[in-house]
C-alpha cells in the first residue's frame, strides 16, 4: 500500500500547445498500478488544455476552481465537484475562466 | 461527453460489515466506462469499510476529513489531499477516527 500526499509529487509543465497547465502524476506504472493512471492537473487562470481527442476515456473530478469544458457540442461551465467522463475519441479542452487555480485529478488506462 | 455534480447522484448504503458507510457509484459501465469506475465514498465519524481484500486495485484520493487506512502493516494515518494505492490481493480498511465525514473517491477496474 502506498500513502503520499499530492504535493508531494512533483507538478510537470505540459508542453505547448497547452497554455499555463501543470500535472502531477500521482499513480502510474511505477507506483504499482496494473490498469489505470491517477494524474492531477494544474491550470493557472486564462490557461487551457489542448482541444485535442484520443483512443482513449478520461475519468476527470473537478477538485478547485472553475472553468468550462469545450467539445464539439459547445461549452459547458465546471467547477469543483463536478464529474466529466469524456468518451474515447472525443474532442475536448478544459479552459480556467475562473481567477483562481483550476484543479482536477483525470484518469486514464495504462497503455498495454 | 457528460458532466454532472457528484451530489446528483444517489448515495447507496453499502450493507454490513461496512459501517456507517455510503457510496455514489459516479461513472461506470452505464455512463459508458470501458475500463474502470469512479466510485465517491462517505464514512460517517466513527465508521469504516471492512477489513477485506480482493483481486483488484483501489486508487484512492482523499477529499475530505481525516482517518486512518488499516492493513496488515498496521495503521496510518490519511486527509484530505492524500493518495491511496492499494495493489491486487493486499488487505485494507478505511476508518474514520475524526469528526467530520471522510469524503473520498476509489476508482475500480471493470470486470470483463
Amino acid at each position: 500500500m502506498k500513502i503520499f500526499h499530492y504535493t508531494s509529487i512533483e507538478a510537470e509543465d505540459v508542453p505547448a500547445p497547452a497554455e499555463g497547465v501543470k500535472v502531477r502524476w500521482l499513480i502510474t506504472e511505477k507506483t504499482g498500478a496494473p490498469n489505470f493512471a491517477m494524474r492531477q492537473f494544474l491550470v493557472e487562470p486564462g490557461g487551457s488544455t489542448p482541444f485535442h481527442t484520443h483512443s482513449w476515456e478520461h475519468e476527470a473530478f473537478i477538485l478547485y476552481g472553475s472553468g468550462i469544458v469545450v467539445s464539439n457540442e459547445g461549452e459547458r461551465p465546471v467547477k469543483a465537484g463536478d464529474v466529466v467522463f469524456v468518451p474515447p475519441d472525443e474532442e475536448h479542452q478544459f479552459r480556467n475562466t475562473g481567477e483562481e487555480e483550476l484543479k482536477f485529478l483525470c484518469l486514464i488506462p495504462l497503455q498495454k
